[in-house]
């Protein structure tokens, strides 16, 4: 494996809302992402989502109030919790999910992981 | 859960080599740790070995060779092999490993991880 420098690979794309694999770990995908505006409200029934913001703020809505996460901020979303990010700005995350599971917990209305 | 600022956790202890949690997710720890000097050659033999920095430079020796990270450096060390972490200076690092793992890769000599 080669060493994987987070901020090389978010300037190799631009679109938002789509998780790019940059390191596999334990058959988990370990991706970036770029995100501006509401995402849509989801769960994961078989998995914990972890979000690590490494640029700009990001909001976490959850059915029983938000939270609030800036640079160097790490939040984990347990499986099953319906949540909503959002970003006012423009902010870049990393995030870790078992491989193959749908970014929106739904195969229907996942973006495809791309490997960067 | 509560927002884990990361920063904040590493203000919380200034020992090396000593990981602390500040996350659970999926099964997995996931820890802050800070470092200086030469750790130890080991190897865990089941499961990768996840390796973010976050402040300062880590080399990794591996028996074919040395990876060197900076901060935003990510690197995942396949299970099973040997490898040795070192930092001339101190360096803060993001580390993922299955709950209970030992951070030498053996119990006895391994520290135990302190939940901060």
């Amino acid at each position: 494996m080669v060493v994987v420098n987070l901020e090389a690979k978010l300037k190799m794309f631009s679109d938002h809302w789509s998780p790019k694999i940059v390191a596999s770990f334990n058959k988990h995908d370990v991706m970036v992402v770029k995100v501006q505006g509401e995402f849509i409200w989801h769960s994961h029934p078989d998995t914990d989502d972890f979000f690590l913001v490494l640029k700009g703020n990001l909001t976490i809505q959850l059915r029983d109030g938000d939270v609030h996460l800036g640079p160097g901020d790490l939040y984990v979303v347990p499986k099953g919790v319906e949540h909503r990010p959002m970003a006012a700005e423009e902010a870049h995350l990393l995030l870790i999910e078992p491989a193959g599971t749908p970014n929106t917990g739904d195969v229907t209305t996942a973006s495809a992981k791309e490997a960067i």
